[in-house]
């Protein structure tokens, strides 16, 4: 559901890719491109939602999968999305990716705290 | 290590806490909360870095944790803090709090992409 802010996950387990990076400086065809990913996302066999944030210092995203081999999957199309348009040094000053398996979750309406 | 972007985590596997929040109007105290609140996961037993970034629509902040057990007595000593000091109604609108098993992690130097 586009504009939705929390992912809908299932029960898990399921499979949380984060990705966490710095911008360098300037578009470089960034927003489209991240706009891209997100709507080809979406479309891919597996996929269960996305949550992302930036502020100045830093972008956090994650991917929420239904297993690991729909997260792979959706790797390799991003591979080759960003093979062919750009560099990702030219978006990236430096990134770290997580693959998790969510073991447990809960919100406001369920919390234990 | 204060203001390094990156969790400094060691080789998998560790502990991912991905907390996803929509925040209420207002500080409420919230900055002065927050800050607390890292300044004291730095001490917990078992902490190995937290990334964090907030915009308009949605924050995210993810702790990174040696082992369960760690990542819970930290939600321990969280829900005393947020009892002692508000109501968390009055910070947050909504969340999510996911825990998660890292399995693999890579950087922009070591990317399989």
């Amino acid at each position: 559901m586009p504009g939705m802010p929390f992912a809908d996950t299932p029960r898990p387990p399921y499979v949380a890719v984060i990705f966490t990076s710095i911008r360098t400086e300037g578009d470089h065809g960034y927003a489209a491109m991240s706009q891209a990913m997100e709507d080809r996302a979406r479309d891919q066999p597996g996929y269960l939602g996305i949550e992302s944030a930036r502020d100045a210092g830093l972008g956090i995203t994650v991917s929420y999968w239904v297993d690991e081999a729909a997260a792979r999957a959706w790797k390799q199309v991003t591979a080759h999305l960003v093979a062919q348009r750009r560099g990702r040094s030219a978006w990236y000053a430096d990134y770290r990716v997580r693959i998790a398996v969510v073991q447990r979750d809960y919100g406001l309406d369920t919390s234990e705290l």
